[in-house]
């Protein structure tokens, strides 16, 4: 295990009174062992104690070659493995329990009284989760890096009649193509009306002169997430339209100007849909800011009109606003990762974000 | 909601004694209401109580735009959805819950003393659901023959010469292009040595002359999934993997023949790898020898040496035995559904289990 995640984990517990914790998502598994396992419907639970002495449980299918610094606990498919693993809590104390463990589970832990009471401590690995380490801040830019590059290969190819469907398959095959493992999310590249229903499923629809293209697109490099959105135009842009992408541009940058430590997550929501607003489209910007991300594309914290926390260092989250209007037919968004530095935030986004207007193919 | 299927999961928990139950997989919730929602981390809870009382907890984000025979009750993400939840149950009972509901949810519920006592109630629905209907026995049936044709044209490919991957990503277009909302699970296409692995994962190897080829695939046809395997040979076949494939064939045979209602599940895993053993190979078959199925690939109840349960008429489950020879560079897995009627079992699948040699092309 990474002994400095660890550390930082179990001096929150200590803060917060626990001695003792159950870590089962994977992700969380992965961010403190460096080695993904994927249980299926298997219980995998890492227990955490402020004494040192922290177990993984984890089932014989899931063979490990490398250490993972932790002493592992073997069941297989016909043993009991919660009553494997209660023989390890200290049942005389309270025992934090992750938020997605599966209610079976718990159940027959509590049925074995395998603590004196128990509570939700996701918080506690998603607070230091959230904060990433200089390494993690590396691989969110080379990811963000990798994601520009995508972009720019992707942006001409909106001119050139492939419908939605076929411009997820190219996005998927650039990603591919350049060492990522796997998209971060299902790609939206999304046509004039598509464009406008942020929920909009890819189908065969062909862009039109005068569509906008919602490319909101991003990958898996080296295990870390990227994720940005651009918002191009078909041969030829409206007025409305331009009027429209410049105000989102313009809130989007009002948003990287408020993510600085010591601002809240809701002032950054708020200087991008206070000036949406005030050019009359706040009831057309419908969704959250963004939202934090690292190993996993959407992580706890999210940039919206009620998260108080306080903005650190460290911190990478999307800035995301948009504007959307079914009945013209149309929908902008513009999307930057930004990573928090100690007096402000770094865009790990770099591919421009002028108004582009793309020449099409007959 | 399907009355028919509710009643049967009310009469279940009368039997039991428990009066009010919680179902939060969207597998059940689709197999009672007839919609697929994936509410992603967000809360989504029916509710049912053996009065009648029956509530659906969903986020506004997720609209309906039928009717889905249940009271539906919206909650926003500014909302505690635990406790909206919370307002139905009665306090004074005991409360079944699904075994893959989020600890989060289940925590917060016991905090706001939601019932007098918590149950892992999974088992009434997972009971209910193996039982198919006649509706879901005809889906079964055509999601199958569609499999047997996917199956038809895939197996000629083998021999031109195509990486695992391409193969994959050829089974994948036979789905889509046959009316498939997906694959059931990922395809696996594994030349040779790969097919002598169970859990292999699909890579850039090509088949040579002699190569077992292990096909395992399935597809969704209108919610339902088919899954089947056949093991074939590029050019030519060794007179050990023939000798290795008629024993599989005969094993998987004797498992067909032992699927009836009143034997147990163990008895069908017991027919093929009694066989198996005797022949001499009972150590080179590694896996369980199969498992239910309906609308998800892997559903509750598989065919082992420790499940006694009780055959029923209405099951669908698969028989795949194998032979998995690392050393001698080849596995062979042949696999069918079948659906248990009163005196026996119909196989949903009708490809042919000769031995087949598939001519190589240069």
């Amino acid at each position: 295990m990474n002994q400095a995640k660890v550390s930082r984990i179990l001096a929150a517990m200590e803060e917060q009174d626990l001695t003792q914790m159950i870590i089962s998502d994977p992700a969380a598994i992965f961010y403190l062992t460096g080695k993904w396992i994927h249980p299926g419907e298997r219980m995998l639970a890492l227990y955490l104690n402020t004494s040192g002495n922290h177990k993984l449980i984890i089932n014989c299918l899931f063979p490990q070659e490398k250490d993972l610094g932790v002493d592992l606990v073997w069941y297989d498919d016909t043993e009991d493995a919660v009553g494997i693993l209660s023989r390890y809590t200290d049942k005389s104390r309270p025992l934090g329990i992750d938020k997605t463990w599966p209610a079976g589970f718990l159940l027959h832990l509590q049925e074995l009284k395998g603590a004196s009471s128990y509570c939700n401590s996701s918080t506690i690995i998603d607070d230091v989760r959230r904060i990433k380490d200089a390494e993690e801040q590396q691989l969110m830019r080379e990811a963000s890096l990798a994601n520009d590059r995508v972009m720019e290969q992707l942006i001409p190819l909106t001119g050139k009649g492939f419908t939605e469907k076929e411009l997820d398959q190219m996005v998927r095959e650039l990603y591919a193509s350049s060492g990522h493992s796997d998209v971060s999310f299902p790609p939206i590249t999304a046509y004039g009306k598509s464009g406008a229903d942020p929920h909009h499923s890819t189908d065969s629809t062909r862009g039109k002169r005068g569509d906008s293209v919602v490319l909101d697109i991003g990958g898996i490099l080296n295990n870390y997430c990227s994720d940005m959105t651009r918002t191009v135009f078909l041969g030829d842009v409206s007025d409305k339209a331009r009027e429209v992408y410049e105000i989102v541009r313009e809130a989007q940058q009002r948003g990287i100007d408020a993510a600085k430590p010591g601002a809240r997550m809701c002032d950054v929501d708020n200087a991008c849909r206070g000036y949406i607003t005030e050019k009359g489209y706040g009831e057309y910007f419908t969704h959250r800011t963004g939202h934090s991300i690292g190993i996993e594309d959407h992580e706890s914290g999210d940039v919206s009109s009620v998260n108080q926390s306080i903005i650190q260092p460290g911190q990478v989250f999307s800035i995301e606003p948009g504007i959307y209007l079914p009945e013209e037919g149309f929908g902008v968004r513009i999307e930057d990762l930004v990573l928090i530095t100690e007096d402000g935030c770094e865009v790990l986004n770099h591919y421009p974000k002028d108004l582009i207007i793309v020449p099409m193919e007959d």
